[in-house]
C-alpha cells in the first residue's frame, strides 16, 4: 500500500510539474499568468505603500497584503523544489535563485525598516513572461543581443575604460579651475559632474560659472557627443554579426553548401531546393 | 426622368470622388491643398487660444473660427462617406477613423472644458501631404522604415523590458539611499527620476545629493549611456535588412516575379534561374 | 601705348588671379592664410564686443578694427569680382554669395543696432581652409557625406514629421494634464517642453509635477530614447550607401570589371593585374 | 673580479627587466598588479584629500602618504631607466612621457598650491591593466577602435567644422532674440548656450524665455537630434571597415602571406591562387 501511495504520489508530482514549470499545457498557461499578476500586484503594492499619502490610509491593508503575496511566493517555491526531479538544479539556477531572492525582502523587513522595498527585485521574475509568449522567436532574439553584447563586452570595456580616465582628468581640472564656491567643491563631485556631462544627461546641479570652465565644459561636452558613436558603432557593428551569424545557419543548401535566408525556397548560388526547417 | 437624375447624379459623384479622394488631377490637388492650409489653420488657431493674452483679446474670433473650420470638416466627411463606393471602408480605414477623430474635440467642447484643445489630433490628418507630394517614393520609403521597425519590434520590446526592470530597481534602490528629504518621495517618483538619468534627459528636477547616490547615479548614467547604443544598433541593423530586401528588386524571377538579390544565380523562390543585370 | 597696357594689366590680373582664388603656389596658399586669419580675428572681436564688461573698456578698439575689417574684406571682395575672368559666375556662387552677405552686417549696423554682431555670419567663410588643407581628400569626404545626408533626406523628412506629430499631440495633453500653475502655460510652450524631452536635452525649466504628468513624461522619454535609433539608423544606413558607390568605382578590374579596394594590387575574382590610380 | 661583477650586475638587470617590463612569469605579472594596485590608491589619496571635511582630520596622513607613493614611483621610473637596454626609447615612448609626467604634480605642488590634485593623470598609467590581462585580444580590439577612428577623423573634423559653425551662428541670434536679462549676456555665453542644446546636454542654467527664442531653440534641438546621427553613422561605418579589415586575415595568401577577404579567390597583393577555407 505505501508502494501504491508513492505511485500516486509520484503521479501527482509530474502532473504539478508540467503545470508549475511547464507553459504547454492550458493549466501550465494558466499558473504562469496567474504568478505574473501576482508578482506585478505585489510590486505594485509596495511602490503604493512608498508613497506617504496612501500609505497612512491604507497602511494595515498593504501589510496584509504584503504578507499574503509573500506566503504565497513561498509556497510556490517550496513547491518547486519539492516537484522538480532535480532539486539542486532548480536551487541554483537563474530562475531559481532570483525566485528565493525575492522572497527575501518582506522576511528582513522583519528586523530591519525599509527592507521590505526591496521586493521590486520580484520585477526580474516577469521576464517568466517570455516563456509564456511565442517562446522560441523571443529567446531567438534575446540570445542574439546577448550574442552581440558578449561580442561588444571587450571593447567596450576599453570604450569605459578611456571614458573612465577622460572623466577623471577632466574632473580634477574643473575642480582647479571652478573651485568650491561654484559648486565643484570635491573631485569626487567634479568628477560627478563630468559624467553627467559627457553623458549628455545634464541635471544642471552643478554647471560651471567661469569662462575658462565654460569653454572647458563646452569641449568636453563636444567630445562626449562625438565619443557616444563609439558605443554604439560597436553594438551596430556586433548585432551585424550576430544576425549574420543567426541568419546564415538557418538554411544550408546540401548540394553547395550556401547558406540561404529563412524565406528562400531554392538556393540562390546553384538552384537546389532547399530542405524546410 | 429619376433614371436620368440617377444617372447625372452618378456622373456627379464620381467627379467628385476624383477630386476628394484622387490627387492626379489639377482640381484633386487643389482640394488637397486647400484642406491641408484649412487643417494646419484650425490648429494654429487652438494653439494660440491656447495663451492667455492672446485669448483675451480674440477669444470670439477663435470661437467662431474653430465652429467654421469644425463645420467645413464635418461636411467633408460626410462628403467623403456620401461619394465613395464603399462607404464602410472608407470609415474603418485609418485615414476615416481620423477623419472622425479630429471632428470630435470641438463637439465634446460643449460638454467639457477644455476638450476642444484636442483638435490637435488634426495634425494626424497631415499626412495627406506625402499624397500630393511625389507620392510612391515617400510611400516607398515610409514602408521601409515600416518595415525596420517591424523587424525591430521584438528585440525592442526584450530591450525596453531589460530598462524597465532596471530603472524599477535603479529607482527603488535610490529612494532608500537618497530619501525624501532629497526629493526622492516615493518609489515611483524615484523611478520617474531614473528613466529621466538612464534616458540622459535629465532636468535636474530630482537629483542625487549624497554621495552613494551620486556614486549609483554615475553608474546608472555610464549604463544608460552604453545601453542607448543597443535600440541604435538594433534600428540601424533592421533599416539595412529592410534597405537590402528593398534593392532585391534588382534581379526580379522571371518565372514567379519573386525580387532577388544581385548576386543571386537562380530564384530563392521558384528555383528559375536568373539573367544577368 | 594702350594695347602694351591692357596686356600688362592683363598679366597682372592673371598674376593675381593664381594668387587670390589659386591655392598651389606658396603665395597663393599665404593670401589664403592671412585671410583666414583676418576673419577668425574679425569674429573675436565682434565676440567679445558683446561682453559688456571688455566693451566698455575698449569701445573705440572694436569699433576702429571691426571697420578695418570690414573695409579689407569690401576690397577683397571687388578685387575678387574685378579679376575672375567671369565675375558674374564668382558673383552668384555659394562663396561668392557668402563673401558679400559677410559683409553687409557692419554696413547695416549703421542704421541698425545690433546689426554687427552679424558678422559671426562670416565663420561660414572658414570653410574655405578645406582649400588649404590637402584638398582633394576632405572634398572626397565632405561629397560623400553630403551625398549620404542626400539619400537620407526624405526618410529623415517622414521622421521629422512623426516627430513633428508626436510633439504637438504630447504637447497639447500635458497642457491639459498640467496646466499653467505647473509652467504648462500654453500649448506653444507645452510643445516646446515635448521637444526639450523628446530630444533628451532636458533643460528642467519645464518639468512635470503631477503624477500623471511625470507617468506621461516617462513614456515620452522611453519614446524618444528608442526614437532615437531610427535618424542614427538612417543615416548609418546612407553612409554606408555612399561609401559603398565610393569605393567600389576606385578599382575597376578590366578583363572582369569586379571593383576592388584602393589598396589592391590584383582583381579577387579573376586574378588580372589591376592599374594604378 | 669587475668583469664578474659587470656579469652578475648584467645578470641582475636582464632579471629585473623581465621583472618589471615583462609580464609573462608570475614574478612579472605580481609586480605589474602591485603597481596598479599602488597607483590606485595613490589617486585614491589625492581625491580624498580634496573632500573639505575628510582633509582636515587627516591632513597629515593624506600629505605622508602622497610622497611615499611619489618616491616609490620615482624609484620605479629610475628603475625601469636604469635597466632597459635603450633608455631613451623608453623615455621617450608613450609610457615612459606618461611615467615621467605622473610624477611631477607632487613636486610641482612644492612650489604651487593644488599642484598636486593633477596627480589624477596617473590614471593613464591605468592603461598597462591590459597589459595583464589577456593581453593580443584587448591590443587587437583597441587597435581595430584606433584604426576606426583614423579613418573617422576627416569626416569627424568636416562634421565638427559644421556644428561649430552652426552654434556660432544661432549663439549670436540668440544673443540678439534674447538678449542679457534672460542670460544670453554675451556671445561667447550664448554659443556655450548653443552648444549645452545642440549636445543635447541641457543643463538648464540658462534658457530661452521669449517665444521667438523657444521656437528657434526648438528648432536647433531638432536639428541636433538628427545631427548626432552623422558622427554615429561615420564611426558605425569606420568600424564596419576596420572590422571587415581584420576579419581579412581568413584567408591568408601562401606566396605573400597576405589576408585577403573571404570571397577573394586570387590574392590581392600577388595575384597567387586562394585555396578555399
Amino acid at each position: 500500500m505505501e508502494n501504491a501511495d508513492f505511485k500516486h504520489f509520484g503521479k501527482l508530482r509530474s502532473k504539478l510539474f508540467v503545470i508549475v514549470f511547464g507553459t504547454d499545457t492550458p493549466a501550465g498557461k494558466a499558473f504562469d499568468l496567474v504568478l505574473l499578476v501576482a508578482i506585478v500586484l505585489s510590486i505594485i503594492v509596495v511602490m503604493l505603500e512608498s508613497v506617504r499619502d496612501i500609505k497612512i490610509r491604507f497602511e494595515e491593508i498593504f501589510y496584509i497584503l504584503e504578507w499574503t503575496f509573500t506566503i504565497i511566493f513561498s509556497i510556490e517555491y517550496l513547491l518547486r523544489i519539492f516537484i522538480s526531479k532535480k532539486p539542486k538544479t532548480y536551487v541554483f539556477s537563474f530562475f531559481g535563485a532570483i525566485d528565493l531572492i525575492a522572497l527575501l525582502p518582506t522576511y528582513i523587513s522583519l528586523f530591519v525598516t525599509g527592507g521590505s522595498y526591496l521586493v521590486v527585485i520580484r520585477a526580474i521574475r516577469l521576464l517568466r513572461v517570455f516563456r509564456i509568449m511565442k517562446l522560441t522567436r523571443y529567446i531567438n532574439e534575446a540570445r542574439m543581443l546577448g550574442q552581440a553584447m558578449e561580442g561588444a563586452k571587450r571593447k567596450i570595456l576599453i570604450f569605459m575604460g578611456a571614458v573612465f580616465t577622460l572623466v577623471m582628468i577632466t574632473g580634477t581640472l574643473m575642480y582647479l579651475i571652478e573651485g568650491g564656491e561654484n559648486g565643484f567643491t570635491s573631485i569626487p563631485r567634479s568628477i560627478y559632474w563630468a559624467v553627467v556631462t559627457v553623458t549628455t544627461v545634464g541635471y544642471g546641479d552643478i554647471a560651471p560659472h567661469t569662462v575658462l570652465g565654460q569653454t572647458f565644459a563646452t569641449i568636453l561636452m563636444l567630445t562626449g557627443y562625438a565619443i557616444l558613436a563609439v558605443p554604439t558603432g560597436i553594438m551596430t557593428s556586433e548585432i551585424n554579426k550576430a544576425e549574420r551569424r543567426g541568419s546564415i545557419k538557418d538554411k544550408i543548401c546540401q548540394r553547395c553548401t550556401t547558406g540561404n535566408e529563412r524565406q528562400s525556397n531554392y538556393c540562390s548560388k546553384c538552384g537546389e531546393r532547399l530542405e524546410e526547417i
